[in-house]
């Protein structure tokens, strides 16, 4: 049996996807109204984390951060104490790696096991199957599990030990933030020299210059609608993690550190709110 | 009958898509050896840049740079004054916008037509016929030459008047400069904090974060080889006229003008004639 | 006798300081009101360039920038043709290397000597005899000179050949730039850190980290006035003058590239017409 | 009676100043050998640090870094609890604002008052008495110990309550780490454009663009030697911790940001232990 608790926007389709493959899902949710469409198509309901771990041979869990997953799984009403020894839990989480390593840790503390597994792709890859999974953890407990992984995701990665999903992870967020910012400063480029932006925008995206994410950023620097998807405050704290971790790393980073406090100037542009995307509006825009 | 200047590595291939496709094509090259495999498939030889043009009403250039361009065109041998009134030269050799705005003047000062048609893309995909053509110029000569384009390219962008093409390409060379380095950066990251190397590239490659054009590095970056495919040099260079070029049009570019000096960092590491790919070494080697 | 044209702020002061020495001067100014006082310190007028150049044995020019310098010297009624054989050019105002190379040129194809002697200080160290000259050209035309500029100055550098004059000047704005900008940025970080804005400025500037020309800047920072005394547009394209003669000298200069470009988002801002301390404004305004 | 604990480069040379205006000192140092000087001159020598704290109404310390410190005052042998109810602690030590708060509230627990002062200034003002502390507390506190202060330095800023002469030390320690770098590009550049790196430093550092402290690096810039006066790990350190502290109070730093990595690059080229201003070769070296 699988548990399954965290019901958003990726959650609610990966574990609907572990159904269509046939496997068997328990599933849990803080406000079960989110569980309503899983439940019509055969999961069945835990009335709390600690059910969902009681019947749970292998439990997955994807929630907002690492406060979260704390309070979910150590707090008080936290699902930790109630799996059987021997079972394996996989955070498909987005938290950091030093989190992740202590979240291994507690559970090694109680004869369980456990695998950092965050995912590459968002609402879209997650629909349709085609999620990356970022694995950190023993290979054997990554084969116990990789059917699961198969039935949500298109690609399944072992990065090494605990942590190493998560940090996998971080360095993808990197990526993100770096390319829409190169990006968007690009297309202000081709604008300021006198190049239409709905141009230069059609011809980065259908070219091998432009990495693929892009695309669902298309609009928003078309039509100037910043309506959040992943806010910048998000994004750039993620960009501060790089660099403290970057100096705690003895390696030097000095693109990623001027390009995270161009986000920052956007902050105080007050966009912090904004889809991190804004960043087009603090290269274009001219008084 | 088309004219077609300039058998290099990329000009070779893309005569050779235009006899496949059918048109009759008359070509010349410094060195005639070059041109062998051309003539075997049809191709005519003219003896010089002047033969050349006489007998074309579409004549293609694919030269190195500006003043190979322009020697060929206007020098003593130049074969613009052989060019009959009102035919038609495109010139897809890699220009600065305002070379490109002169080339114009001077074949209208003559009554002939001209197109900037520089193109995105390198060996295969100008062997593939899958370039991408980004036109300056006037819309009507563009539609004249669309079916030759197809023939070498998939895809066909008007940009806009004179210059516009080249505008777009140095937008492009903005866009692969930034994206290697922000590339190198990461993946240096990942190292440093104890990712394997090869699974960070696995994992970027194939995901959504990254430009595809970096799957053709991959190797250079594991195996640390940096056989020359586009110089550091050369990028540099080009970065260095996209900060000119901001500064002329009044746009801020901060995140470039850091890049390009890290780039600048490599050079004073006797780096200038290789691959720029080699702005990975500059990240990951500690001493 | 010593000609002087180019009565402006700091022409005057220095003419004046040549007469207070004992020197005979003849001065030219395009309105002739601005010599009134010289005249009554009993200067001598000349009616045009030309004039003031026949009555010379040395001529120095303060003029606004490289166009003036090149008219009335090489213009339609310009001095240079006027100068006797063998007579001396000393030219302080602020141009480019290159241009002074070329006023050398030219001052030798006419059997003229040359000196580029820009000076580093403003109205008050014009007012004191305190200006510093940086001096490019012959060490014995130097030496011809050098009692003339102790009546102006409290140093006389000799930089090198022709140009190393202004090529210093570079060097010192360069460091006026980055400095300011270092400053307004470390008292922004003061302020949100908690600490008072004035009592930052204060420990700063009584200490030995700050450069003394930031005394000068301490109440445009704490009033929030930017009335304009060096306007921002000029210092930031002579940072970009520093960036692309770096790049033609195969220098990396990373920070100074970063500094340009926070100074261009301040143009951005429509502040390219304030005092270039109003960098300050970019880092500590918050919306 | 004054305390004075940890007898170093700095602190032997204040307790010497405290000796000269007349105040009777006890002294402690883990070597006494470093004391004998001061005993020489009518110091008291303690046998710990409790020792000092018992006879103590001030007690200064001025120790290495904020674990020697913690060490001292709350380790197993630690001064704090041997210090009489209302009695003072001055902390003139380099620490984090944060480190300095806990250090207040560890005092006022035990009913002790707390000063942080740290101090801007190194080896030769602190010998003569030209130190400027800047002070973190209560007023009234501060005006107690002034006289004692007036004694070894020029120059005593109250920076505000609790942590702020921390927080003020952390600025000057970002003015000293940007100038150094921005020193070190200017001269780079001066000599790649053609000027004698002699020459270019004896102009800069007569001039009022150039911070004051750069002359004591003056023959570290001429002779490459970079012998460590302030290695260049812990600048670097100093710098990431203002990044950090930026991050935390929502404000954007740009220039600093990249002047980290810099010394961060130099890092990779296994300077840590160099004085910093080795960020000179960084620039200058060119292979």
């Amino acid at each position: 049996m699988i548990g399954f608790i965290g019901l958003g926007i990726m959650g609610s389709r990966m574990a609907a996807n572990l159904l269509k493959a046939g496997f068997e899902v328990t599933v849990y949710n803080r406000s079960k109204d989110k569980a309503e469409e899983l439940l019509n198509k055969g999961a069945k309901w835990a009335e709390s984390p600690k059910e969902a771990a009681e019947k749970s041979d292998v439990l997955f869990t994807m929630l907002a951060n690492p406060s979260v997953v704390e309070a979910v799984s150590l707090g008080e009403e936290g699902f930790l104490d109630s799996l059987k020894e021997g079972k394996l839990w996989v955070d498909c989480s987005t938290v950091d790696p030093s989190f992740s390593r202590r979240m291994a840790n507690e559970s090694e503390k109680r004869h369980l096991r456990f695998l950092d597994a965050p995912v590459s792709g968002s609402k879209l890859p997650a629909e349709n199957a085609e999620l990356i999974f970022l694995v950190g953890g023993s290979g054997e407990d990554l084969e116990e599990v990789r059917p699961m992984m198969e039935a949500m995701g298109k690609s399944i990665v072992h990065q090494g030990s605990h942590g190493m999903g998560s940090s996998m992870k971080l360095v993808i967020n990197l990526m993100l933030g770096q390319t829409m910012a190169v990006f968007a400063e690009a297309v202000s480029f081709g604008e300021a020299i006198g190049l239409e932006r709905g141009t230069v925008v059609e011809t980065l995206l259908g070219g091998i210059t432009t990495a693929p994410f892009l695309k669902g950023k298309k609009n928003k620097v078309l039509e100037h609608d910043f309506a959040p998807e992943f806010p910048l405050e998000h994004l750039q704290k993620d960009l501060q993690l790089v660099s403290q971790t970057a100096f705690e790393n003895n390696t030097a980073m000095p693109i990623v550190n001027v390009t995270k406090e161009i986000y920052a100037l956007a902050k105080q542009q007050g966009w912090s709110k904004e889809d991190f995307s804004v960043i087009y509006r603090l290269f274009s825009e001219k008084k």
